[in-house]
C-alpha cells in the first residue's frame, strides 16, 4: 500500500542537504505500512520473530494454587497470633506429593508438608515456609510467624489470566517469551515472514571479493557488510551482483529486485557519472520517487532514498564505512517498521558510557559520527575507556578496530578529554 | 582436557552458600580451555562466529594510491603558497577514468581530474579537493589552498599492511569484520565450530509443553527458554526430554548427553527427591564432580555445577526466572569461554541508563536481579525511567513484562526513588 503523498515536490529532499532529523521524518513520512505478510511457526522456531496479533492466554497459568517455598501447607487463621514466645501447634498429617493432586487436605488445626511446586490441599489457603517453624517431633511442628491468607502461594491465573493479552502484536519474540507461551501450552505462533532485502553494487572500478581485481579496481567489500548487517536484523539477503555504469541494465536489474523484495539497497560508486545513472533511474521508477538527497552526516553525507511501488529504495555511499552508518541510520529503522515491529522508544543499539580519553572536534551543522575502541575501566568503578579511533575515511580497518562510535550532535562542536560520552556498542 | 584440580576438595562450594563472585571464580577455575575444533567456513556464513586463530592480510589494503575526494590530481609542490589572493594555476590535461589505471600523469605544473577512489596518476602526490579550487574555463583550474604530500590520498596498504594482523583469534566475526576480510580477497576463514548444550527436564510434576498436564503437573517451560537462549548465543541446543524421579534413568540420559555435548544444563525439580537424586548422579560422573552447590543470589539460589570429563554440567533452578538469571550469570560465560572466545572486557549485555521510578529494597549478603520495565524518558535530554516490575518470584510473566534487570550488590541494601540505575537489557 502506498502513503498519499502529503509534502509538495519540491518540499522533498531534492539536490538540497537535509539535517539527519529531517531525512529521518522524511523517510518516515512515506514508509509505507509493515508490509510483510504472516506464517505460522512452531514456538521453537520463532526467537527473535515479531509477533503478527496480540497473543492472549487460552488458559489460566498457573491452573491450580501452588506452593513458592518449602514448608507446610496450613489455614492461615490457625496460624494466627503464633510468635517465637507462643507458637501455634499443628500436626503434621499428611504430604503433597510432587506431580500429584492431593484428594483430601489436613484437618483444622493440622498441616501437610509441601515442596515449592505443590499443589495446595483442599482445605489449605497458605504455607508457612520451613524457616518459620520448628520441628516437634515426627508428627507435629510449633508455627512461630503467622501467615495470611495467599503467604507463599500463587493463586489460580496470578501469573498470567485466562483472555489476558500476554504480548502484543509487532513484539520481538525474547527466550523468555517463548517459554511463557510453553507454559501456555501455546505450540505455533503467528510472525511476520522474514523482509527479503535486495542488495546492488554499482561502480565501474567494483570486481567481486573473490577475484583478483586488476589495477584501478578494487574488490566489492560492501556487498557481504551489507548482506551481513541484513542478515543480523533477520533479513534475507538477496544479491543481484556489481552493476557497471550502463544505464538500461542497472534499470532492469533495480526493476527486477524491486519486484521480487521489500526494500532495496544498493551501495554507490562514487563515479559521478553512476551518481548521475542512479539519479535518473530512482526518480523515474514511479511517484514520489527520490525523497532523500544527501543529508549532513559524517560520513555518509552522499545518501538518496527514493520510494516507488510503495517500496523504499536506500542509495548509500560507495565507501564502506559511511555505507555502514547510513545503513544504521536508515535502513535499520525502515526495517523494524516494514518488518511489522512497535516501537517502543527503547534504544536501537545497545549503549555503554565511557570516558572519552582524547579531544575529538566536530564541524558544526552537522552529525559527526566517532569510531571509539573502548577499553575496560582501568580500576573498579571507573567508567570504561574511550579511544578515537584515527584513520582516513575510507578504511575499513577503522571500523574492525573500532567497538562502536559516538554522535556528535549538529550543534556540539567536539568533546573534550576527560568527559563522558555514550557509545553506540556495534552487535 | 581436564585442569589440574589445585582446591582442596573441602574448599569447594559443597553444602555451603557460595557469593556470586566466589562461584564464578570457581566456575572459572575449573573450566577446561576452549573445547570445540575449528571449521573453515565461507565468508559469507561466518557471521557470528569466532575466529580460531589470527587473520593476516594476504596483500596490501588498497594495492594501489587512491584518491578519497572528488577533485584534481596534482603535485602538492606545484600548490606550494597557494592562496585566495595569490592562487596556483594548473591545467587541466587530463582525467582518470574509473576503474582504470591512467598509463601516464599530468606534466608539472598541470593537474587532472580524479573522482573519489581513483588512481593516483604517475608523478602525483596529492589531490586538491573541488572545493578548493576556482574553475577558469575548461582547461584551467586555480589552486587557492596548499596540499601536502599524500593530502587527500588514502596509499598503498595504508587501510591494512600487507602481513599485518587484521583479526585476532577468540574473535566474533561482525559485519564489517567480513568486510574487511572480502576487500582483502579472503574467502575462507576458519572457525570454532559451534557449540553442543544437552538440554534436561526433571522432575516428577513436569509433562511436555505440548500436552495437557493433568492436575498437580505443569508444563516444561525451561526446555523451550534455555533452548532459545543458547540459540541466541550461537550455540546448538540438543533437547533429552523430561526425566522423572528415577536415578538409574537419569543417570543413564546425563552419561549419553554428557558425551555428545560440549556442556549440560539441566533444569531442576524442586523436589527434594530429585535436587538429592541430582546431587548424588553429578557427584559420581568423575573428579571434581560437584563445585557450585547454592549461591547467595535472588532468584537462582539453587544452583549445582559439576565438572565431569572436563565438561561443565549445570543444574538451573525449577523457577523459570531463576533459571534464565542463573543461565546468564553460570552458562552464558561458560559458553562464551567454551567456545574459544577472548574477553575484551566490554559488559556481556547491553546496559541502559535510567531513572528509578520506585524504591527497591534488597537483604544484605546477597546479590538481588530486580526486573524493571522501562519507558523512554518523559522529555528529551533526560533518562529513560525505570519501573520495578512486581508479582510473585516464580511467575514468568514478569520476565517478559520486564525490558531487563537491575543488580543491587551484596554490601547494597536497597535503591532510592530517583537515582541512576544501568539496566542489563535483554537481548
Amino acid at each position: 500500500m502506498n502513503m498519499p503523498i502529503t509534502v509538495p515536490r519540491d518540499m522533498l529532499g531534492r539536490g538540497q542537504v537535509l539535517s539527519l532529523a529531517e531525512a529521518q521524518s522524511l523517510v518516515a513520512l512515506y514508509l509505507p505500512p509493515p508490509s510483510v505478510a504472516g506464517e505460522s511457526l512452531a514456538l521453537e522456531e520463532a526467537l527473535g520473530r515479531t509477533t503478527m496479533q496480540e497473543i492472549t492466554a487460552p488458559e489460566h497459568l498457573p491452573a491450580h494454587a501452588r506452593s513458592i517455598m518449602d514448608g507446610y501447607a496450613v489455614r492461615a487463621r490457625d496460624t494466627f497470633g503464633a510468635s517465637e514466645s507462643l507458637p501455634a501447634y499443628l500436626a503434621i498429617t499428611g504430604e503433597v506429593l510432587m506431580g500429584e493432586r492431593p484428594e483430601c487436605g489436613p484437618a483444622e488445626g493440622a498441616c501437610f508438608r509441601i515442596a515449592t511446586g505443590g499443589l495446595l490441599p483442599p482445605g489449605t489457603d497458605a504455607v508457612v515456609m520451613l524457616e518459620h517453624t520448628v520441628q516437634v517431633d515426627d508428627t507435629m511442628i510449633e508455627v512461630v510467624q503467622p501467615v495470611a491468607e495467599g503467604t507463599n502461594v500463587i493463586g489460580v491465573g496470578e501469573d498470567v489470566r485466562q483472555a489476558a493479552a500476554v504480548l502484543p502484536a509487532g513484539h520481538r519474540l525474547r527466550p523468555q517469551d517463548l517459554g511463557l507461551l510453553a507454559g501456555l501450552g501455546i505450540r505455533q505462533v503467528l510472525v511476520r515472514q522474514r523482509l527479503r532485502v535486495g542488495i546492488i553494487s554499482t561502480g565501474d572500478e567494483i570486481v567481486p571479493f573473490d577475484q583478483t581485481p586488476p589495477p584501478g579496481k578494487i574488490r566489492d567489500m560492501n556487498a557481504v557488510t551489507l548482506a551481513a548487517m541484513v542478515r543480523e536484523l533477520g533479513g534475507i539477503p538477496n544479491y543481484y551482483g556489481i552493476v557497471a555504469d550502463e544505464e538500461e541494465h542497472f534499470r532492469a536489474v533495480v526493476e527486477e529486485s524491486l519486484a521480487a523484495n521489500d526494500l532495496l539497497i544498493f551501495s554507490g560508486s562514487s563515479s559521478v557519472g553512476v551518481r548521475d545513472m542512479g539519479e535518473r533511474v530512482l526518480d523515474s521508477l514511479g511517484e514520489p520517487g527520490i525523497i532523500v538527497h544527501g543529508v549532513a552526516i559524517k560520513p555518509g553525507k552522499p545518501v538518496m532514498i527514493a520510494l516507488a511501488s510503495g517500496k523504499p529504495l536506500f542509495g548509500l555511499p560507495g565507501h564502506p564505512v559511511a555505507a555502514a552508518v547510513a545503513f544504521d541510520l536508515f535502513v535499520r529503522p525502515a526495517m523494524r517498521h516494514l518488518g511489522g515491529r512497535t516501537a517502543d522508544g527503547l534504544p536501537e543499539c545497545r549503549t555503554l558510557r565511557a570516558r572519552l580519553m582524547r579531544n575529538v572536534n566536530s564541524a558544526a551543522g552537522r552529525r559527526d559520527f566517532i569510531r571509539v575502541q573502548v577499553r575496560p575501566a582501568a580500576q573498579a568503578g571507573e567508567f570504561a575507556e574511550a579511544y578515537p579511533v584515527l584513520g582516513k575515511s575510507g578504511a575499513l580497518s577503522t571500523m574492525v578496530r573500532a567497538h562502536g562510535y559516538l554522535i556528535l550532535p549538529e550543534a556540539q562542536q567536539g568533546v573534550g578529554q576527560g568527559e563522558l560520552v555514550d557509545v553506540h556498542l556495534f552487535g
